[in-house]
């Protein structure tokens, strides 16, 4: 059985989207994984704040390593968010994702987006996956 | 009183990510939008399928020009997103955005995510918006 | 293999729910289900409308009923209900289940609930279900 | 200025539907509600559990009646439901609704849905509300 921080380098290392965000880890456990980044210009939309996908695509990420720390290999199959504030280039991101209930083939996350600085929410995320038969291995 | 497809200008052309994304417009109207993109190897995941935040990035920009075209500077309130396929590199995604239900303040979105190629749904997505009172000028 | 009017009369002939809610069925096919009701006055919330759980019923049982056609005795995992319009007292309410994409252990419906008067939306409603090994049997 | 329990009492006093359930209010606050409820033999469905809208209508009426402490008159605009364990007839109910981000106009619920004899989590939802021009008065 695996690590949970083996099996996060085995998903990130091999996540060339994840690294283009510039995501980095703060933490993961069984069930849980915090993970932190800078919105760079780039990440902006036509309203000059950050598109509601990079918000999602840190939460997303933060989910996904959360759920495959079960050792199964995972994957997402609902998500829904709710934007509370608007995200400026520069302001840093924290996702931190906490396993809500854990089942056999089916388990449900919530997942807090904040604001570093002040820790202010900027959205709410939940997500649900589907757990395969397949464990991680080296 | 602005056509659509001026403030899908308005917004596309001051929107780095949408145009990193590599998205392009299909077609606008007064409360639709179809969008496409190629999946690139940069958007892959550590699963080696598109990030769930690739598809998510399509359908909200076609969302959001679509609840634009209402005149009103509009933003997003809630987004659901259900994945039912995976999404490889290579792969040309269209995103269709029809307004299900158009208030004062808030309005109703479905955006179907399917694969260019064989017109197979690989998401479906829900966005709600809010109406500010600002309207769109030149 | 039964049929989808076989498993509807083992589900509805035992749901004392949705017959206390007076539920009646329209049309039930492999992948659809429709149902209508009335509001009847002790459905009402304090403002005077039908409570959002009386359209929610409406809907999930429709859904349910819908992805149980499957031939798999199958759970719902996840609902969004969006409101969009008040229901009174009287109101005929119809909600139409579709299937949007069938897998082996997830489905996804689209379920539309319209006022049967003038055909309005009055909700959209998603559901996930999850399909267990578990065969329907008379 | 009403305070949150007169509030309540002006919207439960007034709702049949919540009242039919046998809802019973633990605590009210501004921004937070507790309710709890038995279900009963009429409130389950064919696979002999609680229908889906059962849970859901305690989640509603306890997140109902939190976004309506804010003094304005509140309404429901979008629910997401996860069900995570069967409910059966006898088991009491729980429904916490916490204000996780207080708008002007769109404000944001957690509402965890728990046994009360265990504590353990049967659904989780979230709720987003309209807050109306109108203040609640006597």
């Amino acid at each position: 059985m695996l690590e949970p921080i083996d099996i996060f380098h085995l998903m990130f290392d091999n996540d060339p989207f994840s690294r283009w965000m510039g995501m980095a880890l703060v933490s993961i456990e069984k069930g849980s994984c915090t993970l932190r980044m800078q919105v760079r210009p780039e990440m902006l939309n036509g309203f000059g704040v950050a598109h509601g996908a990079i918000t999602f695509a840190l939460a997303d990420s933060a989910f996904a390593f959360a759920c495959n720390t079960s050792g199964y290999q995972s994957v997402s199959i609902h998500c829904t968010i709710e934007h509370v504030a608007p995200v400026e280039a520069g302001d840093w991101l924290e996702a931190i994702a906490i396993e809500e209930r854990a089942g056999n083939r089916i388990s449900n996350y919530s997942i807090r987006i904040i604001r570093s600085g002040d820790g202010a929410p900027v959205a709410f995320f939940r997500g649900i996956c589907f757990h395969k038969n397949q464990n991680w291995t080296k």
